[in-house]
């Protein structure tokens, strides 16, 4: 099956600046993007992976990626995400995954879970509503990533007459978009991002009794 | 199995006091309980479910428990929830399993996979480093729910030398603390809470893009 991983390549993760200089949003956005790629690979290396980036991007800096087959293909479409993944869903009549680039938690485990339930459209949930990770097995199906799409997938699921299962993972539901986000990859994290944010002196911070992530000053970029 | 859930019958759910009078987080906190021991109920009949709580509460407003066969037993242990939980470690050499009390999207599927994981330690975490249900079959292991409980339960496996194994589930991993979270109810709740929040008028906020939730004037309560 081929898996799109949809990925904003020039002002990756907004949310973020207040923890992260505007270089290290950019290499945290690329470590998930190959945690994510590894976990597709690790899932089934029949799994064919096109990442739909909106910029070129080179992927030789990840030396795995280079050696691995098939090696993950880049398409570049600098429309909204929505419009990008719907052209891309009219232009096959095979069955397509969509899974979001910022799942910095994803397991092989999880991924397969998406690509093996059987169901026209297969939806495993993020928090607040979102559509985390997909499967498309209707040709009717689009998709509508903007509010709670969630909810508006299966509506819209129902209307074509597609059967729609979900897949519950706490892994998959997890996007990493907030500062407090940056502590479920380092609880729970085995990949590049949970390694690089480590490299830059983040820690778990629990004083308080809330769980939150604390940084060595002397690791802070000093772009920030 | 016995699955003990904790519940803390006087002053529940604090942090959902901006949207909800005293009088509805009782009803909510009573909601979600039985949501959660229905998906145990659901998952096996076989389970054992006691209440650990705080202080005598009456199950008789729940017609489906009275009739339920175990009918789940309260206990009642007014000391903090680590204590109390270690307490009822030591006095059993059975197979315990702990499930909070606020995981409003439990199902039984997911309970199923708690208590059917082989591992001397298996624990679905919860956001923000939290153990949100566990399975304990190794005589030394306690708990330690303060702070990030994941991380130190891990710790604490490896150091008595129990085996842990991970359960990934979104339907676990989300319990309902914040206003926030009674969206998840909204969008992912089968149960008592998700009906409940409806009947309040509670419904999904999706017009800044983000998603939370809105309360019709009319149905909010007096004693707010």
């Amino acid at each position: 099956m081929q898996v799109v991983v949809p990925f904003a390549a020039e002002t990756p993760k907004t949310r973020l600046s207040t923890v992260l200089a505007p270089s290290e949003r950019h290499a945290v956005a690329r470590a998930m993007l190959a945690d994510v790629l590894d976990a597709i690979a690790e899932a089934d290396p029949e799994l064919d992976p096109l990442i739909l980036s909106t910029a070129p991007i080179e992927l030789d800096e990840y030396d795995e990626f280079t050696d691995r087959v098939p090696r993950p293909v880049v398409a570049v479409d600098d429309r909204p995400l929505t419009e990008a993944v719907n052209d891309h869903l009219v232009s096959t009549a095979e069955p397509v995954a969509i899974v979001m680039a910022d799942l910095a938690l994803a397991t092989p485990e999880a991924i397969t879970d998406v690509v093996e339930t059987p169901g026209d459209v297969v939806i495993a949930p993020g928090r607040g509503g979102g559509t985390n990770a997909l499967a498309v097995r209707h040709p009717e199906f689009r998709v509508d990533y903007h509010g709670a799409s969630y909810r508006d997938h299966r509506a819209r699921a129902r209307e074509v007459g597609a059967t729609i299962e979900t897949v519950d993972s706490f892994r998959l539901g997890t996007d990493i978009d907030e500062p407090a986000d940056l502590a479920e990859v380092l609880l729970h994290g085995r990949g590049r991002t949970a390694a690089t944010l480590r490299e830059w002196g983040f820690e778990l911070e629990t004083s308080d009794g809330r769980v939150g992530v604390d940084r060595s000053a002397a690791d802070s970029a000093s772009d920030f």
